[in-house]
C-alpha cells in the first residue's frame, strides 16, 4: 500500500521564501473559492473564521498566536483579510500569503482586560473595509464550536451588527477540508513516515524502570526530528500513555512514574508535517500479558481487519462501524464511542478535524481522498487495549499512512 | 536569589497512588473556599469553570480531554461537580480529587454533532443535582474569554436556564490564583529548575547549519526529563524561534531550515513541573553580532535591572511599565506591548494566566507571593531581541526562578 508516494512539493520554498508556505498560491484560492460557493449557498455575506487549522487551510497562517483572539474574515465575493494582536500582524506574512495590506493588527493594550476586547475593534475595522456587511436581512456565520472563538468575542461581534444575523457556520470551512487534494495526500504520507518513524522509538524506549517523562522525552525528540529529510512538526496532542491501572482512560498524559514489569501502556501519538497529522495508537504490555488483554487484542484485530474490508467509497460510516461492532460482538466486547474521525491538519488541543464521525447515525457517505483516524480504545475498568490506523481513502479502499505491526506488543 | 528551596511535597503520592496529585486534598478545599468567598460577594448562585488551569486548579483534575465540552460547576455553597466525556469521566478520579459520585459522564454519541451538544446534557444533569440553580433573579457565572467554553456551549447553557441570568465571571478564579502559596511557589521553583536547564540545552544546541527543527528536538527531549529527580511536563506552548529576518515577528513556531551564521534567534521555551510554568526566553547570535542588536540587548539589560529594582510589594504595576519606558527611552527605543503578565498554572495554548499585566493603565498593586514572567521582546522591522524573566516577589523584591546570563548570546 506504500508504494505510490508523492514527493511533497514546496514551490514557495524554492524562492527561498524564509519560513515557506507548504502550497502554492493557488491551492489557498481554490480553498477559498470552495468555501465562498458554500456561503453562497448559505446565504451567507461574511464568514469570521477562528479555527486555527482553518485559518492555515485557506491562508497558509502559522504562528503561535491562537491564544490571542484573532480571525480571518471571508466576504462572499472577494478578497479575505486577516485580523489579529499587532505583534502578530507584523509578521503574519511570512506565513499567510496575503499581501500586508490585507492583514491589520489590533493594538496590544486591548488584551486581557475587562472593558474593552479585540474583537469591539476587529469588528469596527471589518465594517470599515467592508469585510464585515451588516444588511437587514443579511446572514453573518462564525464558527460556534471553534475552541479560539470565545462567547466575549461573539457578545462583541453581535453588538456590533446591528441588522444583519450572527448565526453558527456548521463548520463550514472544516466540511470543505473532508476531501483531501493531491498535494495534502502527499502531506499525510509525509507526516505517516514521520509517524511510523516516532512509534518504532516509542515501542522500543518503553521498558520496565523508565520513568514515563523520559519516554516522553524521546517520543518529543523522534517528532520533531521527523524522518530524515521530512522535518517534523508539533503535535496538536502532547504523547498520551496510560499505564497500569490507569490505561482503562484514554486522555491521561504522562507522569514521573517509573514503568513496572507486568503492565500494559497504551501509547497514542502523531507524526506531523507541515501541520497535518497521522495519528497512531498502539498498546504495549512489559512482561507476560495478562490473558483478557490477548483475547482483547486479537479480536480487536479481528475488528480492524473487518473496519478497514468495509472502508470504501460508497459505504456510510455509520455501516463501518456496525461491522466493527458485530465482529467484536461476537467475542462479548461493545464499545461506546466512535471508532473513527476524519483527520488533516491539527492544531491543538485536537487533530481531529470534528466532521465525520465512524459511529451509529452518522451517515456520511465515505469518499475516495478523504482520511481518517480509526480508533480502537477498549477502555475497562482498570485496563485497556488501544490501536489505530490513519488512513486515506482510496478508490478501491483504505490507503494506510503507516506499517507499523497491530496487535499487542508483548516485551517479555 | 536561590539559597531558599522548598522541596515540592507530594503526600498522595506517597500513599502509593498511580497517578498523584501534587497537592493535598486540603489545599484544594482551601482554594474552592476562596473562590465561593468571592462568589459570595459577586452574588453568583453557581460558577461554570471550563478553563483547564482553573480546573486543575480547584480539583487536580488533569487530562488532555479539554477539546471536548467538559466543566466544573461550583456552588456558592456545598460541593462542586465534573461533568465531562464519559470516556474521561471514567478516569477522572485519578487525578481529580472528587470522589465518583460527583463525576459525571455525557454519552459519547453527544460529541461533534450539528443537532445536539454535551453542554444540553451538562445544563440538565447540573440542575438536576441541584448545583446549578435556576431562581428568580439569580446570577450564574461563566467564564466568557476561556478558550474552551465555546460560543455553542454558552448558547446551550443559556437556553437551560429560564430565570437565573448567564454572566461572565470575569476571570474570577483566574484572580484567585494570582497568589501563590508555599507549595505553589515550591512548585514554581521547581519548574525554574526545569526551566534553567533547558534553556542551558538550548543556547548549547544552537549552531550554523542544525535544522530548526533539530534544535526543537533537543529542547522537547530535555523539557520532558526535567532536571533530574524533577520529572518535566508538558508545556502549554512549543518551543518557539524565530530566526533571521523572521526575529522581528514573536510567535512563529519552528521549520526545517537550517540555521544560518550570522543570523539572530530567539528562544522563548518554559520549564514546566506538575503543570507550573517557568517561562524564559533568551537571544542567540551564530557569528558577529550587528551593531543595532547589540546596542538594544545592552538598553535591555538596563531596563531589566530597573524592572526588577521596582517589582516589589505596594508598587503599581504600570509603574513598573513606565520605568522600563523610560530606561529604554534613553537609548531612543520604544516598546508598544506589556512587558509581563502573571504566571503559575498553564495549560495549550498559554501560560498566562490572563490576569495582571505589566502595561500602562494596568493599576494592580503588586503583593508578596505573585508570579510574573517579564518578558521585554523588542521586535524590530527584520530583526529582534527577547530576554525575559521568571519570579516570584519576595517580601524584598523578586526572587528569580532561573539564574541564565542576561544578555545577548554570541556564538562566535
Amino acid at each position: 500500500m506504500h508504494d505510490v508516494r508523492v514527493t511533497p512539493i514546496s514551490p514557495e520554498a524554492a524562492d527561498g521564501d524564509l519560513c515557506a508556505r507548504p502550497f502554492p498560491e493557488q491551492e489557498y484560492l481554490d480553498r477559498l473559492g470552495a468555501v465562498q460557493a458554500r456561503m453562497t449557498e448559505r446565504s451567507l455575506s461574511s464568514l469570521i473564521v477562528a479555527d486555527p487549522a482553518n485559518l492555515y487551510y485557506l491562508t497558509g497562517y502559522n504562528a503561535w498566536s491562537f491564544y490571542m483572539p484573532q480571525c480571518l474574515i471571508v466576504p462572499v465575493d472577494g478578497d479575505c483579510h486577516l485580523f489579529t494582536r499587532a505583534m502578530d500582524a507584523a509578521g503574519a506574512h511570512y506565513t499567510a500569503f496575503l499581501p500586508t495590506d490585507r492583514i491589520h493588527g489590533y493594538p496590544d493594550q486591548l488584551v486581557n482586560r475587562p472593558d474593552a476586547h479585540p474583537f469591539d475593534w476587529i469588528a469596527a475595522r471589518a465594517l470599515e473595509i467592508g469585510v464585515l456587511t451588516d444588511d437587514v436581512g443579511g446572514y453573518v456565520g462564525a464558527e460556534f464550536d471553534a475552541h479560539f472563538f470565545s462567547v466575549r468575542s461573539y457578545l462583541s461581534l453581535r453588538s456590533a451588527l446591528k441588522t444583519a444575523a450572527l448565526v453558527d457556520s456548521n463548520e463550514l470551512v472544516n466540511w470543505v477540508r473532508v476531501r483531501k487534494s493531491p498535494l495534502e495526500r502527499a502531506m499525510l504520507h509525509s507526516a505517516g513516515r514521520i509517524a511510523q518513524r516516532v512509534m518504532e522509538i516509542a515501542l522500543g524506549e518503553l521498558e520496565p524502570g523508565r520513568r514515563q517523562c523520559d519516554v516522553v522525552a524521546e517520543i518529543q525528540h523522534a517528532q520533531a526530528l521527523g524522518a530524515q529529510q521530512l522535518g517534523g512538526d508539533y503535535p496538536a496532542i502532547v504523547p498520551m500513555l496510560p499505564t497500569g491501572e490507569t490505561a482503562g482512560t484514554p486522555h491521561l498524559t504522562w507522569s514521573d512514574l517509573p514503568l513496572r514489569r507486568g503492565e500494559a501502556t497504551t501509547v497514542e501519538l502523531a507524526g506531523v508535517f507541515h501541520r497535518y497529522h497521522a495519528p497512531l495508537a498502539r498498546t504495549v504490555v512489559l512482561g507476560k500479558a495478562p490473558r483478557r488483554l490477548v483475547d482483547c487484542a486479537e479480536a480487536t484485530s479481528e475488528g480492524m481487519a473487518a473496519v478497514l474490508e468495509k472502508l470504501r467509497p460508497g459505504t456510510r460510516t455509520c455501516d463501518v462501524h456496525r461491522e466493527f461492532a458485530e465482529t467484536i460482538g461476537k467475542y462479548g466486547l461493545t464499545k461506546e464511542s466512535r471508532i473513527g474521525y476524519s483527520i488533516g491538519i491539527g492544531y491543538p488541543p485536537d487533530w481531529g478535524e470534528r466532521t465525520v464521525s465512524l459511529r451509529p447515525g452518522d451517515e456520511t457517505v465515505i469518499e475516495e481522498n478523504m482520511a481518517f483516524h480509526v480508533i480502537l480504545g477498549m477502555w475497562m475498568d482498570g485496563w485497556g487495549y488501544e490501536t489505530s490506523e490513519s488512513l486515506l481513502i482510496g478508490p478501491d479502499g483504505p490507503d494506510l499512512l503507516t506499517d507499523i505491526p497491530r496487535g499487542l506488543t508483548i516485551k517479555a
